[in-house]
């Protein structure tokens, strides 16, 4: 049952997390190949106390391989999935290449793991804030109907890779002792500062024709709408988001308004959660202490707490969810795929 | 028609802005009386080039004042300002202390500069968050009636005083260089990290009680529907805050998701903003660019851009809000209304 495995884009901050992951769950493997561009190619990476030597990715590059992880962009999926799946491998592809062809499936396997019996060997994983805000949401939605949900994120650098992570890091360091520095990574200052995520974004002229976000919206916050809906299985789910970057390493927190259909309370609510799978209540709420994102680096459940009712409208509350951006947001969410297949 | 001027708490950081914009905005000062704790007395403070000696603050130091501003906490303007009043000056309260107090007009001159008529010697400046969301929802609120604001904040240190500037900036070159920190003023770690806000929070037990704050609110977020009703002269407005601290220095940023009575469109927003006072837009579509805070840092007006339609609800827009918390949500503010009283 050992499987022979390939991860393109092994050096990046998902591809990182994919090995610690597959070495932390004792996946089943049977040969680990490492794929990278030229630049890479050469390098060696530890893996379970043995020397892997970083190959350079070709489309000859999948002979033999059972399962494929990619996450190296959308562009280096685009070119190099087929290829894959022409070889024989089942690929599940962490970019945003695929998520939306509807013969691909989307899947959280806490919430729609049904989905991967009907791939053709392409499986998608989505987006971090999806995936993170999937977790509570689902369960909510299934057990009082949701009427409408908006969210206002606040996310980390880890979801522009290593490099913005160090550069946040660096360019901290230099403003706080008044010293200036150059940016190469994320188009605005990210230390002491903040922005609606830069992701591309529909201004409503003809250039923006290819921004898969309706005018106004920037395609990270369509991703919560268009994803949710294919994942939850529900075309009609109503999301209202609003993605902002801030200055955090490697967790996204998502602030959550919920309308539901039934009359419910903040009880029930904690009820469905605490047995939610992938979800943790992290919470004293006597010490006003809720979940923070240096709580959740490393840790694989989304952590979730402060239930409150909304009191400026009937049958609405409010959940604050944090989640590891490169762990249950990418790696370990794809790991978690690949284990259905087996 | 000089006024004789104190300032209770001069040594703070809105201490030091209302000096900076006495200055700036020429206010015509007779004298100058800087009133501050034992431990500040006898510091020395530049003002227009003239040395000025902090003095102990007293019940005895307001004789022959004109207009106090009191912005040195709660519970020194519970103990101070009744003597100040005593003594015939008229007092700008920098504080929540008489905020909901009904004989205390609670005003944003560009919002109800006409309540500062009913004044009793005493005048409340309202929360820096609460300022800065009322400059562009109050005139849009007025053109199309609000149904229901939904609000994600993302506030600054500076809420909290200098020294959590300083302990932020501190904590973030020990963090990023991977030594260990010891913190004084801010309960969590604060560099890289992020929480709901850490005011008094109603958790529903006995001790909570003097929480004036719902269960499952604190009061950082219950301030903004109290007095953002009182400010609007409009006890039924709705607004659902949630209130969360990231790690940026002195702008606080605000998502407001309205709901409107009447049909209007993003056109028409744009319009009323356009000219809407202590409004700035800023903003680049095309190139994904909207306020932030490095943008409003020492900045008088509040900056709004990315007016968007909501998709998932009918007549319901969007709008981002970035303003400088010590400046327009505090200092600037009180000399505006200490200008309505000359």
């Amino acid at each position: 049952m050992k499987k022979n495995i390939a991860i393109i884009g092994a050096t990046g901050a998902v591809g990182q997390e994919l090995l610690a992951i597959l070495e932390q769950r004792q996946f089943p493997i049977q040969s680990l190949k490492l794929l990278a561009s030229k630049r890479s190619a050469g390098k060696e990476i530890t893996f379970k106390n043995q020397t892997i030597t970083i190959e350079e990715l070709s489309h000859d590059s999948f002979e033999g391989v059972d399962i494929v992880f990619s996450a190296a962009g959308g562009s280096i999926s685009a070119e190099y999935v087929p290829s894959a799946v022409k070889a024989g491998a089942v690929v599940i592809d962490n970019t945003s290449h695929y998520r939306m062809d509807p013969s691909v499936p989307l899947i959280v396997p806490e919430v729609n793991p049904e989905a991967v019996k009907g791939h053709q060997g392409i499986i998608a994983n989505p987006n971090c804030t999806t995936i993170i805000m999937s977790l509570p949401l689902f369960p909510l939605a299934k057990a009082f109907g949701l009427k409408r949900a908006a969210v206002c994120t606040y996310q980390a650098a880890s979801g522009a890779g290593v490099t913005a992570m160090d550069e946040l890091r660096d360019e901290s360091i230099a403003i706080a002792q008044g010293n200036s520095f150059e940016r190469t990574v994320i188009p605005h200052q990210y230390a002491f500062n903040l922005f609606p995520h830069n992701a591309p974004y529909n201004d409503g002229s003809a250039d923006a024709e290819k921004v898969n976000a309706p005018i106004g919206y920037c395609e990270e916050e369509w991703k919560m709408v268009a994803e949710t809906r294919k994942i939850f299985n529900d075309p009609n789910i109503k999301i209202a988001p609003t993605c902002v970057r801030v200055p955090i390493l490697r967790a996204h927190s998502e602030a959550i308004n919920m309308q539901f259909d039934k009359k419910t309370s903040i009880e029930e609510i904690y009820k469905i959660l605490e047995t939610a799978p992938g979800v943790q209540i992290l919470e004293e709420p006597n010490n006003n202490r809720w979940p923070m994102p240096i709580d959740v680096n490393g840790k694989d459940p989304v952590y979730v707490g402060r239930v409150r009712e909304d009191q400026s409208q009937e049958n609405t509350f409010d959940i604050w969810v944090v989640g590891d951006q490169i762990r249950k947001g990418a790696a370990l969410n794809a790991i978690q795929i690949a284990e259905l297949l087996i």
